[in-house]
């Protein structure tokens, strides 16, 4: 029997979100956000469809997340998302301080550990949670950008 | 005769959003973006009205600036905020591309610099303009809260 409620069970739904992304011709990465075992905000890229730069996913999930949630803060939340922030996402996470952060596929050019930022000291981190699944879906991206 | 086309003159309209901001009891903190001498986009933090940390000056009118132009690069564009952006805000700075940007105050805890978030290469920075004004707002805002 599957356990639903696994890190696992959860990535998948933010992979969801990153194929519909992939289908939309946006850089394929897909978030969900957890309270109580129930997703309570889900977002995929829409940096081309919005002309906006601020539309990764982080940042729509976090905002809808606070939205259900009635307020900014975004305690006992788990954000899944399958590539690891970038600067940018990661600062908004800081502010949110957020509890936990599960990324899939590293980011080791773009990712805010290589570019230094810091998440909030409240927020633990996972990541490599269906890595290989999340590294595929932006392979499978950017090969069809080349062709 | 006065300059009007200086950062000073720009960076008084950041203040005056800053000041709006004052009125609506969030953090006084005011953006203007110009491209070719022209305000493309104004904003002030609305993080309590809200109810989202996104909602930074900066964030705000990054997305205005790139709905302006009708693309989602900031090439030859100038953002003034009255203070030094956090990394959330960098990090959107560094997607957008943008050709320059002039903080007014620095902020030595939540400042991008201090944080060790990086804008972009193309990116020129200034600061210290009108920054004892834009610090007076801060200071009488947080004076409020204690009070």
């Amino acid at each position: 029997m599957d356990q639903v409620f696994d890190d696992t069970f959860y990535m998948k739904k933010a992979l969801d979100e990153a194929q519909i992304a992939l289908e939309k011709g946006e850089v394929p990465v897909g978030v969900v956000v957890v309270a109580k075992n129930t997703v309570i905000a889900r977002a995929h890229n829409l940096t081309e469809a919005l002309i906006d730069v601020t539309a990764h996913a982080e940042m729509q999930a976090i905002t809808a997340a606070a939205n259900t949630i009635g307020g900014k803060y975004l305690h006992e939340c788990t954000l899944y998302v399958t590539l690891e922030p970038c600067s940018m996402c990661a600062g908004a996470l800081y502010w949110s301080q957020i509890s936990r952060v599960v990324f899939a596929a590293s980011d080791p050019k773009r990712g805010y550990r290589e570019q230094g930022t810091i998440l909030h000291p409240k927020t633990a981190v996972s990541f490599g949670v269906l890595a290989n699944e999340a590294s595929a879906l932006l392979h499978r991206f950017f090969q069809q950008k080349r062709d």
